[in-house]
């Protein structure tokens, strides 16, 4: 089997690569490719046996997309995107990048012919919700992004439906929930307090927190987001039906539900490392934000998300601190 | 004001057209020229006193959707689309025009900058919808279309939305329901017989009904729905919310309650030319089409369409047909 990933440098894609590598088999098939591409070269994975090729490009080019499904991949992970608050601010740079590269890549399948039927996991987002929201959003909540990043994520759903309906590939879309903890340095995305008032104080150091505790909001470790890929590359097109566009589990918490998690898993000094700073206009992006989800079809379909807030901290604790934690 | 019209030539497009000529205004502005642009020279309106504009383009031309908004027309009808059935069958043609013409529409749009604000009304449909549908589909269902073309007039939505979001210009999408009665010609559109069954026998002629009278859909006059555009191009951001995209009213009639209307409105004789001739393939595709439609923001937001089918068959008689009945 060869593996193609798109936006493989990037925190789930390298962590998606890790595992694939480890694993050495998809499905019940031997990995004996990997081909790995970003913006940056991706790094190759360490215990893998097969071949691997990692190369740098730039998927709106479709000269990029036809070189990247050349030697037919089986299965493609496409997780390249520009983020959410860069193709917010850069309209173009987010236009090119997330609707032209995703068509991009769905021709280049479809131009490759002579039977070629890859299998897609393409990475979506719960961007592609905009409020007002329901108390819980169930499956069949229409799609109306407050983001240029929600709208190309939607429109990517609506093309790799029809690609697939149209037979030129199987394919399967997932609304990732907010990915927490995330690990590495803090950064400015408004959603970033959700995963700094974690990471930090396990790290020893003192995080803020800009919102009230009552702020609600759905979670899934990265290590959940690895398996939601894994398990819809298992799925069939008969499980799937014509709606191949999924939200995927998380585990709901309120902002006090995330501290109590984290004072039961590491202790009160750790989470007392948290210091209130209301920011006022974090708090008006998050209240835009979709509470909970309920991604009944994709819990029928088996994909697991963590059952609490503590496995979310625990998680982060075990992949990445190596089990430590700072006293 | 300077109005543009995309698929003028068409059946919508050219009774918008001729709407506008007569009415003279639009919103209470004087109208003094109208643009029209079809992939055939759109006929000028007779009664126009104002300067007309009409010339063929293929709007899947970046050239010619910037020379469309070169004269910077105040508001923009965009209904230039590759129909249902052709979409289907011309893929790449399908995605050329309807989606690669309505996104080069909003990038000529937004590169013309220099203050050009313009107001767009977007032809969308309830093609966007696709089957299992709850028992009458309210303003908040996802859409999952089945065809090409219900996949790029849903992507149409969803880049209007953005770019009004951008504050590139304003703008609303209407998802027209069937139109009903269609004047002209029977042709091989499955929900063909929806009009030829009131069309034929008022002309005098027999019309087969290829599905069980069982059959419900929703239906407007082309009548009403010239009325939506026009109504659509007096909304204003405010009233509109950030869901600028609302699907239409329209009355829901079983084709029984059809061919009763026609005896009510027609009498038993003209009623007697319709013959049953079951169709499985059209009964096939029929069943995966919406029934009933809320549509509660659009009629809340003032939107009108006939209240009864026996006012949609007075409408095509009325204005088809002189007020005559072949007897």
């Amino acid at each position: 089997m060869h593996i193609l990933i798109t936006g493989a440098a990037g925190m789930i894609g390298r962590k998606l690569t890790e595992r694939l590598a480890q694993d050495g088999e998809l499905n019940g098939a031997e990995i004996k490719k990997m081909s790995l591409v970003d913006v940056v070269v991706p790094t190759r994975p360490a215990a893998f046996k097969g071949r691997v090729k990692a190369w740098a490009a730039d998927l709106s080019d479709t000269k990029e997309t036809a070189k990247a499904v050349a030697e037919r991949p089986d299965v493609i992970f496409h997780l390249a995107a520009i983020v959410s608050g860069e193709a917010e601010l850069e309209f173009d740079k987010g236009y090119s990048i997330n609707l032209l590269g995703s068509l991009g890549l769905l021709e280049a399948i479809r131009r490759t012919g002579d039977g070629y039927h890859p299998k897609m996991v393409f990475a979506s987002s719960i961007a592609v919700y905009g409020a007002p929201f329901p108390f819980s959003i169930p499956d069949e909540f229409n799609l109306t992004p407050l983001t240029s990043y929600g709208t190309q994520k939607a429109i990517g759903e609506l093309l790799l439906a029809d690609y697939v309906r149209k037979g030129f590939l199987d394919g399967v879309g997932i609304r990732l929930p907010t990915i927490c903890v995330r690990p590495g340095k803090p950064n400015k995305a408004a959603s970033g307090f959700f995963s700094s008032i974690i990471r930090e104080p396990l790290a020893g150091q003192e995080a803020i927190l800009p919102v009230k505790e009552t702020v609600r909001h759905t979670h899934a470790s990265p290590r959940a987001a690895v398996g939601f890929f894994i398990h819809a590359a298992g799925l069939t097109r008969e499980q799937l039906g014509p709606r191949v566009n999924l939200a995927m589990p998380g585990t709901t918490a309120t902002v006090g539900e995330q501290i109590e998690s984290l004072r039961r898993v590491a202790g009160p000094q750790v989470a007392a490392r948290i210091r209130s700073e209301p920011d006022a206009m974090i708090m008006r992006i998050v209240d835009g934000w979709a509470q909970r989800i309920d991604a009944r079809r994709a819990r029928e379909l088996g994909f697991q998300a963590e059952n609490s807030f503590d496995e979310i901290v625990r998680a982060h604790i075990d992949d990445e601190l190596g089990g430590q934690i700072a006293a």
